[in-house]
Protein backbone atom coordinates (compact mmCIF):
# COMPACT_ATOMS: atom_id res chain seq x y z
CA UNK A 1 0.00 0.00 0.00
CA UNK A 2 1.76 3.08 -1.64
CA UNK A 3 0.75 6.58 0.53
CA UNK A 4 1.88 9.47 -1.09
CA UNK A 5 2.11 12.96 0.25
CA UNK A 6 3.49 15.77 -1.44
CA UNK A 7 4.86 18.59 0.54
CA UNK A 8 5.59 22.14 0.29
CA UNK A 9 6.68 25.31 1.89
CA UNK A 10 4.09 26.91 4.48
CA UNK A 11 2.15 23.19 4.52
CA UNK A 12 0.36 23.32 7.79
CA UNK A 13 1.98 20.54 9.65
CA UNK A 14 -1.03 18.95 11.74
CA UNK A 15 -2.47 18.31 7.62
CA UNK A 16 0.44 15.77 7.40
CA UNK A 17 1.50 14.64 10.16
CA UNK A 18 -2.18 13.59 11.68
CA UNK A 19 -3.19 11.21 8.32
CA UNK A 20 0.89 10.11 8.48
CA UNK A 21 0.63 8.58 12.14
CA UNK A 22 -2.69 6.66 11.08
CA UNK A 23 -2.22 5.32 7.84
CA UNK A 24 1.93 4.55 8.58
CA UNK A 25 0.79 1.87 10.92
CA UNK A 26 -1.25 -0.31 8.86
CA UNK A 27 0.47 -3.51 8.12
CA UNK A 28 2.30 -3.61 4.54
CA UNK A 29 2.09 0.41 4.58
CA UNK A 30 4.90 2.42 3.09
CA UNK A 31 4.27 6.83 3.02
CA UNK A 32 6.27 8.75 0.98
CA UNK A 33 6.76 12.33 0.89
CA UNK A 34 7.43 14.35 -1.71
CA UNK A 35 8.47 17.63 -3.28
CA UNK A 36 8.73 19.78 -6.27
CA UNK A 37 12.30 19.30 -5.15
CA UNK A 38 14.38 16.98 -2.85
CA UNK A 39 15.37 19.44 -0.11
CA UNK A 40 14.59 21.15 2.67
CA UNK A 41 10.71 22.35 3.22
CA UNK A 42 9.80 24.72 5.66
CA UNK A 43 6.22 24.08 7.40
CA UNK A 44 3.37 27.36 8.09
CA UNK A 45 4.24 27.29 11.75
CA UNK A 46 8.37 28.03 10.69
CA UNK A 47 9.96 25.59 13.32
CA UNK A 48 10.23 22.31 11.90
CA UNK A 49 12.36 22.27 9.16
CA UNK A 50 11.92 18.86 7.09
CA UNK A 51 13.60 17.54 4.26
CA UNK A 52 11.70 15.95 1.36
CA UNK A 53 13.51 12.52 -0.15
CA UNK A 54 11.91 12.29 -3.19
CA UNK A 55 10.59 14.34 -6.08
CA UNK A 56 6.84 13.57 -7.03
CA UNK A 57 8.04 13.80 -10.52
CA UNK A 58 9.58 10.27 -9.45
CA UNK A 59 5.84 9.46 -8.80
CA UNK A 60 3.96 7.79 -11.51
CA UNK A 61 1.51 5.52 -9.36
CA UNK A 62 0.20 5.16 -5.84
CA UNK A 63 -2.69 3.76 -4.37
CA UNK A 64 -3.12 6.96 -2.14
CA UNK A 65 -2.91 10.35 -3.28
CA UNK A 66 -3.37 12.93 0.18
CA UNK A 67 -2.81 16.56 -0.12
CA UNK A 68 -2.30 18.78 2.70
CA UNK A 69 -3.27 22.00 2.90
CA UNK A 70 -1.18 25.40 4.08
CA UNK A 71 -0.58 28.70 3.77
CA UNK A 72 0.88 28.65 0.30
CA UNK A 73 -1.91 26.43 -1.46
CA UNK A 74 -2.59 29.59 -3.15
CA UNK A 75 0.59 28.93 -5.22
CA UNK A 76 0.07 25.17 -5.67
CA UNK A 77 -3.13 25.31 -7.38
CA UNK A 78 -1.47 28.09 -9.81
CA UNK A 79 1.35 25.28 -10.47
CA UNK A 80 0.28 23.44 -13.80
CA UNK A 81 2.97 20.87 -13.45
CA UNK A 82 1.87 20.18 -10.05
CA UNK A 83 -2.08 20.09 -11.01
CA UNK A 84 -1.13 18.33 -14.25
CA UNK A 85 0.86 15.57 -12.20
CA UNK A 86 -2.18 15.61 -9.70
CA UNK A 87 -4.33 14.53 -12.41
CA UNK A 88 -1.88 12.12 -13.79
CA UNK A 89 -1.67 9.75 -10.38
CA UNK A 90 -5.25 10.03 -9.56
CA UNK A 91 -6.01 8.45 -12.83
CA UNK A 92 -5.04 5.16 -11.36
CA UNK A 93 -5.19 5.41 -7.11
CA UNK A 94 -7.36 3.71 -5.03
CA UNK A 95 -8.09 7.01 -2.94
CA UNK A 96 -7.52 10.52 -3.85
CA UNK A 97 -8.02 12.46 -0.52
CA UNK A 98 -7.22 15.93 1.19
CA UNK A 99 -7.11 17.27 4.11
CA UNK A 100 -8.00 21.45 5.10
CA UNK A 101 -7.67 23.17 2.33
CA UNK A 102 -5.61 20.86 0.34
CA UNK A 103 -8.92 20.46 -1.12
CA UNK A 104 -8.20 23.52 -3.14
CA UNK A 105 -5.83 21.66 -5.16
CA UNK A 106 -8.08 18.35 -5.93
CA UNK A 107 -10.61 21.67 -7.27
CA UNK A 108 -7.74 23.55 -9.28
CA UNK A 109 -6.92 20.13 -10.81
CA UNK A 110 -10.56 19.71 -12.23
CA UNK A 111 -11.19 16.54 -10.04
CA UNK A 112 -14.13 17.93 -7.63
CA UNK A 113 -16.55 19.19 -10.52
CA UNK A 114 -19.81 18.49 -9.56
CA UNK A 115 -19.04 16.49 -6.26
CA UNK A 116 -19.79 17.14 -2.77
CA UNK A 117 -16.42 18.34 -0.84
CA UNK A 118 -15.55 20.17 2.34
CA UNK A 119 -11.88 22.31 2.92
CA UNK A 120 -11.53 24.00 6.32
CA UNK A 121 -14.20 26.90 7.07
CA UNK A 122 -12.30 29.59 5.67
CA UNK A 123 -11.94 28.00 2.05
CA UNK A 124 -15.41 27.25 2.00
CA UNK A 125 -15.57 30.07 -1.03
CA UNK A 126 -12.62 28.99 -3.05
CA UNK A 127 -13.99 25.31 -2.98
CA UNK A 128 -16.71 26.32 -4.71
CA UNK A 129 -15.36 28.35 -7.36
CA UNK A 130 -13.95 24.98 -8.25
CA UNK A 131 -17.30 23.67 -9.00
CA UNK A 132 -17.84 21.36 -5.79
CA UNK A 133 -20.51 21.54 -3.58
CA UNK A 134 -18.68 22.90 -0.41
CA UNK A 135 -20.34 21.28 2.89
CA UNK A 136 -19.35 21.67 6.24
CA UNK A 137 -19.14 18.10 7.23
CA UNK A 138 -15.69 16.41 9.13
CA UNK A 139 -15.14 14.08 5.48
CA UNK A 140 -17.21 13.92 2.58
CA UNK A 141 -16.13 10.65 0.38
CA UNK A 142 -17.74 10.60 -3.52
CA UNK A 143 -16.65 8.00 -4.74
CA UNK A 144 -12.60 7.14 -4.44
CA UNK A 145 -12.28 10.73 -3.67
CA UNK A 146 -12.00 11.73 0.02
CA UNK A 147 -11.61 15.54 1.39
CA UNK A 148 -11.86 16.53 5.16
CA UNK A 149 -12.35 19.50 6.84
CA UNK A 150 -9.35 21.88 8.50
CA UNK A 151 -5.92 20.80 9.97
CA UNK A 152 -7.39 18.11 12.51
CA UNK A 153 -9.66 16.73 10.53
CA UNK A 154 -7.18 13.96 8.75
CA UNK A 155 -6.84 12.24 11.71
CA UNK A 156 -10.54 11.23 11.40
CA UNK A 157 -10.42 11.06 7.82
CA UNK A 158 -7.22 8.85 7.50
CA UNK A 159 -9.03 5.92 10.45
CA UNK A 160 -12.01 5.77 7.82
CA UNK A 161 -9.44 5.31 4.85
CA UNK A 162 -7.67 2.82 6.91
CA UNK A 163 -10.51 0.64 7.84
CA UNK A 164 -11.66 0.92 3.76
CA UNK A 165 -7.94 -0.04 3.28
CA UNK A 166 -7.42 -2.90 5.79
CA UNK A 167 -10.40 -3.69 8.46
CA UNK A 168 -12.27 -2.23 11.36
CA UNK A 169 -10.57 -3.98 13.60
CA UNK A 170 -7.19 -2.71 12.35
CA UNK A 171 -8.41 0.67 12.01
CA UNK A 172 -9.35 0.63 15.37
CA UNK A 173 -5.83 -0.88 16.81
CA UNK A 174 -4.60 2.12 15.37
CA UNK A 175 -6.95 4.75 16.84
CA UNK A 176 -6.03 2.43 20.40
CA UNK A 177 -2.31 2.45 19.93
CA UNK A 178 -2.48 6.44 18.77
CA UNK A 179 -4.71 6.42 22.03
CA UNK A 180 -7.34 8.42 20.03
CA UNK A 181 -10.02 8.96 22.76
CA UNK A 182 -9.98 12.89 22.08
CA UNK A 183 -11.02 14.87 25.01
CA UNK A 184 -10.87 18.40 24.25
CA UNK A 185 -11.43 21.25 26.72
CA UNK A 186 -13.68 23.11 24.63
CA UNK A 187 -16.32 22.79 22.26
CA UNK A 188 -15.87 25.30 19.95
CA UNK A 189 -13.77 23.38 16.80
CA UNK A 190 -16.40 24.72 14.00
CA UNK A 191 -18.13 27.50 13.03
CA UNK A 192 -21.34 26.72 14.03
CA UNK A 193 -20.44 25.91 17.16
CA UNK A 194 -17.66 28.82 18.08
CA UNK A 195 -18.87 31.45 20.04
CA UNK A 196 -19.15 35.24 18.51
CA UNK A 197 -15.58 36.33 20.63
CA UNK A 198 -14.03 32.98 19.06
CA UNK A 199 -15.22 33.76 15.29
CA UNK A 200 -14.05 37.42 15.82
CA UNK A 201 -10.17 36.26 17.79
CA UNK A 202 -9.99 33.58 15.12
CA UNK A 203 -9.75 35.71 12.21
CA UNK A 204 -7.18 37.93 14.55
CA UNK A 205 -4.97 34.70 14.58
CA UNK A 206 -5.62 33.80 11.08
CA UNK A 207 -4.09 37.38 9.78
CA UNK A 208 -0.85 37.02 10.43
CA UNK A 209 1.56 33.89 10.02
CA UNK A 210 3.17 32.64 13.53
CA UNK A 211 7.13 33.32 14.13
CA UNK A 212 9.03 30.49 15.32
CA UNK A 213 12.16 28.62 15.49
CA UNK B 1 6.29 32.81 25.76
CA UNK B 2 9.65 30.34 24.78
CA UNK B 3 8.06 26.98 24.27
CA UNK B 4 10.97 24.27 23.67
CA UNK B 5 10.48 20.75 22.71
CA UNK B 6 13.21 18.29 22.21
CA UNK B 7 13.43 15.88 19.03
CA UNK B 8 15.55 12.84 19.56
CA UNK B 9 15.77 9.48 16.87
CA UNK B 10 12.26 7.52 16.83
CA UNK B 11 10.47 10.45 17.95
CA UNK B 12 6.62 9.59 17.68
CA UNK B 13 5.67 12.10 14.76
CA UNK B 14 1.98 13.24 16.39
CA UNK B 15 3.30 13.45 20.06
CA UNK B 16 4.93 16.42 18.99
CA UNK B 17 2.87 18.09 16.30
CA UNK B 18 -0.18 18.14 17.43
CA UNK B 19 0.66 20.69 20.58
CA UNK B 20 3.16 22.45 18.06
CA UNK B 21 0.17 23.16 16.14
CA UNK B 22 -2.01 24.83 18.75
CA UNK B 23 1.06 26.07 20.56
CA UNK B 24 2.66 27.94 17.78
CA UNK B 25 -1.30 29.68 17.06
CA UNK B 26 -0.63 31.59 20.66
CA UNK B 27 -0.17 35.44 20.25
CA UNK B 28 3.88 35.80 21.46
CA UNK B 29 4.86 32.64 21.21
CA UNK B 30 8.09 31.01 19.79
CA UNK B 31 8.50 27.32 19.24
CA UNK B 32 11.89 26.01 19.28
CA UNK B 33 12.93 22.34 18.79
CA UNK B 34 16.20 20.91 19.68
CA UNK B 35 18.47 17.64 20.11
CA UNK B 36 21.72 16.36 21.08
CA UNK B 37 22.80 17.54 18.28
CA UNK B 38 21.93 20.31 15.37
CA UNK B 39 21.14 17.99 12.16
CA UNK B 40 18.47 15.55 10.84
CA UNK B 41 16.79 13.12 13.16
CA UNK B 42 14.40 10.34 11.92
CA UNK B 43 10.63 10.00 12.94
CA UNK B 44 9.73 6.72 14.74
CA UNK B 45 7.49 6.15 11.53
CA UNK B 46 10.63 6.63 9.31
CA UNK B 47 9.40 8.64 6.36
CA UNK B 48 9.66 12.10 7.58
CA UNK B 49 13.36 13.10 7.66
CA UNK B 50 13.61 16.43 10.77
CA UNK B 51 16.46 17.97 10.77
CA UNK B 52 16.86 19.98 14.05
CA UNK B 53 17.94 23.71 14.11
CA UNK B 54 19.92 24.06 17.67
CA UNK B 55 21.05 21.84 20.39
CA UNK B 56 19.35 21.17 23.90
CA UNK B 57 22.20 22.50 25.43
CA UNK B 58 22.04 26.04 24.60
CA UNK B 59 18.93 26.31 26.48
CA UNK B 60 18.97 27.48 29.93
CA UNK B 61 15.37 28.22 30.45
CA UNK B 62 12.19 28.44 28.62
CA UNK B 63 8.50 28.93 30.17
CA UNK B 64 7.85 25.74 28.66
CA UNK B 65 9.34 22.45 28.10
CA UNK B 66 7.67 19.44 26.05
CA UNK B 67 8.61 15.95 25.95
CA UNK B 68 7.73 13.97 23.47
CA UNK B 69 7.63 10.15 23.31
CA UNK B 70 8.79 7.50 21.16
CA UNK B 71 10.38 4.49 20.53
CA UNK B 72 13.75 5.11 21.47
CA UNK B 73 12.61 6.52 25.02
CA UNK B 74 14.05 4.27 26.97
CA UNK B 75 17.71 5.31 25.36
CA UNK B 76 16.30 9.04 26.73
CA UNK B 77 15.98 7.89 30.11
CA UNK B 78 19.35 6.17 30.36
CA UNK B 79 20.98 9.26 29.34
CA UNK B 80 21.85 11.17 32.15
CA UNK B 81 23.53 14.54 30.47
CA UNK B 82 19.69 14.60 28.83
CA UNK B 83 18.16 13.95 32.10
CA UNK B 84 20.23 16.61 34.23
CA UNK B 85 19.41 19.17 31.29
CA UNK B 86 15.89 18.56 32.06
CA UNK B 87 15.88 19.12 35.78
CA UNK B 88 17.71 22.17 35.54
CA UNK B 89 15.43 23.92 32.71
CA UNK B 90 12.31 22.59 34.56
CA UNK B 91 13.36 24.43 37.86
CA UNK B 92 12.21 27.65 36.43
CA UNK B 93 9.91 26.75 33.44
CA UNK B 94 6.41 27.84 33.97
CA UNK B 95 4.97 24.64 32.81
CA UNK B 96 7.06 21.05 32.19
CA UNK B 97 4.79 18.86 30.50
CA UNK B 98 4.71 15.60 28.48
CA UNK B 99 3.09 13.67 25.93
CA UNK B 100 2.85 9.68 26.01
CA UNK B 101 5.89 8.53 26.85
CA UNK B 102 7.66 11.49 27.29
CA UNK B 103 6.12 11.62 31.18
CA UNK B 104 8.87 8.60 31.49
CA UNK B 105 11.74 10.83 30.71
CA UNK B 106 9.90 13.39 33.45
CA UNK B 107 9.94 10.19 35.63
CA UNK B 108 13.84 9.38 35.10
CA UNK B 109 14.71 13.34 35.99
CA UNK B 110 13.20 12.27 39.01
CA UNK B 111 10.09 15.04 38.67
CA UNK B 112 7.29 12.73 39.48
CA UNK B 113 7.86 11.50 42.79
CA UNK B 114 4.97 11.06 44.62
CA UNK B 115 2.99 13.06 41.93
CA UNK B 116 -0.48 11.71 40.01
CA UNK B 117 0.82 11.62 36.47
CA UNK B 118 -0.24 9.88 32.54
CA UNK B 119 1.34 8.10 30.09
CA UNK B 120 1.01 5.73 26.82
CA UNK B 121 -1.25 2.96 28.55
CA UNK B 122 1.92 0.89 27.40
CA UNK B 123 4.10 2.89 29.51
CA UNK B 124 1.67 2.79 32.68
CA UNK B 125 4.13 0.14 34.61
CA UNK B 126 7.43 1.92 33.80
CA UNK B 127 5.84 5.27 34.85
CA UNK B 128 4.69 3.39 38.27
CA UNK B 129 8.49 2.26 38.39
CA UNK B 130 9.66 5.77 38.63
CA UNK B 131 7.03 6.68 42.06
CA UNK B 132 4.38 8.10 40.51
CA UNK B 133 0.60 7.03 40.72
CA UNK B 134 -0.17 6.29 37.22
CA UNK B 135 -3.85 7.12 36.20
CA UNK B 136 -5.44 6.69 32.85
CA UNK B 137 -6.55 10.30 32.46
CA UNK B 138 -6.06 12.15 29.20
CA UNK B 139 -4.19 15.26 30.77
CA UNK B 140 -3.13 15.56 34.67
CA UNK B 141 -1.61 18.55 35.95
CA UNK B 142 -0.17 18.70 39.26
CA UNK B 143 1.22 21.81 40.06
CA UNK B 144 3.40 23.12 37.00
CA UNK B 145 3.54 19.51 35.50
CA UNK B 146 1.19 18.35 32.99
CA UNK B 147 1.59 14.81 31.80
CA UNK B 148 -0.69 13.78 28.90
CA UNK B 149 -1.62 10.27 27.69
CA UNK B 150 -0.67 8.50 24.11
CA UNK B 151 0.44 9.93 21.21
CA UNK B 152 -3.18 11.88 20.11
CA UNK B 153 -4.33 13.68 23.65
CA UNK B 154 -0.90 16.11 23.31
CA UNK B 155 -3.37 18.33 21.32
CA UNK B 156 -6.19 17.98 24.07
CA UNK B 157 -3.07 18.67 26.96
CA UNK B 158 -2.02 21.83 24.63
CA UNK B 159 -5.46 23.32 24.21
CA UNK B 160 -5.75 23.45 28.01
CA UNK B 161 -2.49 24.96 28.58
CA UNK B 162 -3.01 27.46 25.60
CA UNK B 163 -5.67 28.66 27.74
CA UNK B 164 -4.04 28.84 31.36
CA UNK B 165 -0.78 30.43 28.87
CA UNK B 166 -3.28 33.02 27.29
CA UNK B 167 -6.72 32.57 27.56
CA UNK B 168 -9.91 30.70 27.21
CA UNK B 169 -11.50 32.66 24.08
CA UNK B 170 -7.94 32.67 22.14
CA UNK B 171 -7.59 28.80 23.47
CA UNK B 172 -11.30 28.10 21.66
CA UNK B 173 -9.95 30.59 18.86
CA UNK B 174 -7.13 28.40 18.28
CA UNK B 175 -9.38 24.91 18.52
CA UNK B 176 -11.15 26.32 15.84
CA UNK B 177 -8.19 27.44 13.74
CA UNK B 178 -7.46 23.68 13.20
CA UNK B 179 -10.70 23.16 13.21
CA UNK B 180 -10.74 20.53 16.42
CA UNK B 181 -13.88 19.12 16.30
CA UNK B 182 -13.09 15.20 16.49
CA UNK B 183 -15.27 13.19 14.95
CA UNK B 184 -13.42 9.92 15.20
CA UNK B 185 -15.27 6.78 12.96
CA UNK B 186 -14.97 4.45 16.01
CA UNK B 187 -14.75 4.62 20.04
CA UNK B 188 -11.57 2.53 20.45
CA UNK B 189 -9.43 5.28 21.38
CA UNK B 190 -8.87 3.45 25.24
CA UNK B 191 -7.75 0.25 26.08
CA UNK B 192 -11.48 0.87 28.86
CA UNK B 193 -13.33 1.18 25.54
CA UNK B 194 -11.65 -1.21 23.00
CA UNK B 195 -12.81 -4.67 22.20
CA UNK B 196 -10.93 -7.50 22.77
CA UNK B 197 -10.10 -8.40 19.20
CA UNK B 198 -9.19 -4.14 19.16
CA UNK B 199 -6.54 -5.09 22.03
CA UNK B 200 -5.35 -8.03 20.23
CA UNK B 201 -4.14 -6.58 17.22
CA UNK B 202 -2.68 -3.47 18.43
CA UNK B 203 0.01 -5.86 20.15
CA UNK B 204 0.90 -7.59 16.98
CA UNK B 205 0.88 -3.67 15.70
CA UNK B 206 3.44 -2.49 18.28
CA UNK B 207 5.54 -5.06 18.15
CA UNK B 208 7.37 -4.06 14.76
CA UNK B 209 8.11 0.01 13.87
CA UNK B 210 6.20 0.93 10.53
CA UNK B 211 8.87 0.57 7.55
CA UNK B 212 8.30 3.59 5.20
CA UNK B 213 10.19 6.30 2.84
Amino acid sequence: MDIVIPLYDDYEPLDVVGPYEVLAYMPGASVRFVGAEKGPVKDALGALPTYVPATYSEVERCDVLLIPGGRSVEAMVADADFLAWVRRVHARTRFTTSVCTGSLVLGAAGLLKGLTATTHWSGAEALASYGAVYTPQRTVRQGKVITSAGVSSGIDMALTLAASLTDEVTAQAIQLWIEYDPQPPFDSGSLAKASDAVRKRVFELGKEPPHNG
